[in-house]
């Protein structure tokens, strides 16, 4: 293809109006240039860093506002799970299943996940080696699954740090699977807050530039109306209405890289 | 109390007569020393590098082996849920309910397992601070439960090693919940093998030494009658035939520091 | 400027024939692809993992061939210092001195380097976070140099390995000096061969497209005619004859980026 | 020997008055407890986080004050140097020649600290494996001395921080030469102040227990009778006035772990 996959989305479903303003200007970016996104919403947060965050507005209330979006804007939508017993409700709502960074490791999940038959994008563990996801993977196409996607969102690296490493990006195409770079994500400083995990959102632009350079074949963002008062992740979502140009400039440069490949 | 606690055990019920071997040296080395253990099984492993890898010989049948144990020997056992829907099985059989590493951030499982009353022991995530397991921990406090564990298991460092910060086994204590040093998991190699794990058996010895003198309450061992054979984490688990001399000098070590905490 | 600039050369000079062939050939780029190289060459290796390691032909005899290369090509010449003794005479011979990252916090070394009033080039430790370079930067400085720049070539991850933090690379550029990628360095696996440096070569050009889309102002890279034989750093040198393709490539991205700054 | 090495003084001569305060107390220690110190202290500070950190009272007047040291209280004495012109000055005053963890690459720097006859003890870098210090001390004994100390002073571990990996005691024990434990800077957050390097004073005394526990030869501590106004390493030096009882207690613990290593 001729662009980039984009995924992007708020973090969570936090109500029916926001995320529908969202896929709104999705749906016009993609309108406008040409490109094919993918949009993304947790409808429950498992794994907050601290008890007492908000987690969700219920399972299938958020779901079926993934759902309607789906149906009316004709776009894929995208959802995390986190245990074997959420992969039915949730195949029957969404287009491509998540499986979280710190679960990359659970084969039950994975296996799960893989026999829904949708796409199923495996994001890397903070602690993997990137060579080590073609084993992740291995887990979802050995139930006759072949539509995996690879998501590099940052290693450990030190306390509350995340590094990316991009050769973990080539390495993972290297598996022979589409790899995306989690921009959002792969800025925050986990559990450097207080008790909340912070980031820094500065860098989103420059490192998803490097990612397409590098090569990736896809991209993900959390976008958000108002991302300062956003309900998790509020350190690296970025504002919507910003969102149209780093696209635009994206794709650009995604043209600009394609014919390197063959130099 | 003047000697540390210990939890031991295979790393899986590979079948009922090697966990029983186990047990009895155990039961042996508990009364020889004065030394209280907790037998360590795990009943279905969840999360192996590689998605054909031994997991298991049932879930009830290995429970009760554990159950089987933990009644002949008067011995408290434990073992590990992946997900909120093993807890209620597992806590009809066990005495101790453990949260592996790479789920020490899934906030229902440790609520589940919170709820169920049993103690606790929630594993460091390879990729978390240590300060940060204090809000692991209030995920189970908060539901009345204060009988909660934590354990070090290594942090990630680079690819496929992980490192033990002695400083985090003080920061998990400042928390004012016990800390006990997994001595078998934090020298594993993960995925360092050709799909499985590897490990460094001949440093358990003397880092678990330095753990008892840098304060812990408590250590963790993988042990197995022959653990060339074991169908699981070969590398690392220790040969239950040199146990007890391990277990004694430990014990030895642990009175010697005691005196130095008031010096 | 519409292109950026290009250090290369050789890791040391062997003998003035290779150094010439080399110099020959960034030459002939620079003509065609109207690009500004300055040729890098040590004139001694003083840091070799082992000992017994090649060092060099003699100090003067390497500096000869470097102050004839930059004269018979009117190309600025680069070469590294590694003590306070060495610096007087690599002045007499070459444009740029350069710090290499074991002793970026040198203090007199990077005072002397500054005094000599030629640019330098501080390479980042690979144990030194990229905020802190401005600190190494001020020693030069405050000698009143003002022509700094700062190379990126990885920090410390794990052992044996070193990963690229493109954040880095805009936190330094946050300083105000030139930020350079050094795109063969970078990729060393330190120390993880015997008794030599191991190295990735297979990951250089994405990461320095990547370094570019980041926002780098120049390049670094090691080349030489036969890297299979070069007597030092034989697993990340580039060979020659595929060198102009690559700066092609890395002139017209940038070409392509540099609009993008302004979006 | 049924005692530790130890090797303790001030990071820098401040000034006599200063550096006598310690050698008396340390004198005291050594006869009362039957302990062998050498005497620290740095004559000159070069690679400070910041140029315009204290650095010293001049070369030869610390150099003398060391030496003045060294022969009242029959104590050897150590300090560090950073290039090779300063090996040949500082050889003529002490007695133990140190190479800093950022210089324990530099070739020339080790020849010629190893042609002077004297120790020499080298300090592993902070971004070197463990088992590659081997390589470092055979350019010492290369030249024909083979009074060689391996010090370990904590590994890069993501940025402004370090961890100390205790494996890596054990794994430089292999190499056969005493392995030292430098208490006070593993504990360093380097870069971490404003300009400054910050540390975790509060755990000291756990890690140093934790190294004698895991086999070390020796241990070194910078003290200071007032750490709080001390020129350098304010974070991590320890109080004079309270090192006596950590000398006993790891005495203590020293003792009580030699007989383990024929358990």
């Amino acid at each position: 293809p001729d662009v980039p996959l984009f995924i992007a989305g708020p973090c969570v479903i936090e109500n029916r109006s926001m995320a529908v303003t969202v896929a709104e200007e999705l749906h016009h970016i993609s309108r406008e240039l040409g490109v094919r996104f993918i949009f993304k919403g947790s409808y429950r947060k498992a794994n907050r860093s601290s008890g007492s965050s908000f987690t969700g507005i219920g399972d299938e209330a958020a779901l079926e506002v993934l759902r309607e979006i789906g149906d009316r804007y004709d776009m894929p939508v995208l959802t995390d799970v986190h245990e074997t017993r959420d992969v039915e409700l949730a195949a029957r709502y969404v287009d491509v299943l998540q499986i979280p960074a710190f679960l990359s490791r659970q084969t039950e999940l994975l296996q799960a996940a893989g026999e829904t038959g949708l796409t199923v994008n495996i994001k890397k563990g903070q602690f993997m080696a990137p060579q080590d996801m073609a084993l992740a993977a291995a887990k979802v196409s050995a139930t006759g699954n072949q539509r995996i996607m690879l998501t590099e969102r940052g290693s450990s690296f030190g306390y509350n740090n995340l590094v990316v490493d991009f050769r973990g990006i080539v390495k993972m195409a290297e598996s022979g699977w589409p790899v995306i770079y989690d921009a959002t994500h792969s800025l925050q400083l986990p559990g450097a807050g207080n008790g909340v995990s912070g980031g820094e959102r500065e860098y989103v632009v420059p490192l998803a530039r490097a990612a397409v350079a590098a090569g990736v074949d896809g991209l993900f963002f959390e976008v958000h109306p108002e991302p300062e008062k956003a309900l998790s992740d509020a350190a690296t979502q970025l504002p919507l209405g910003s969102f149209r140009p780093l696209v635009k400039q994206l794709i650009d440069l995604y043209r600009c890289v394609q014919p390197l490949h063959s130099s």
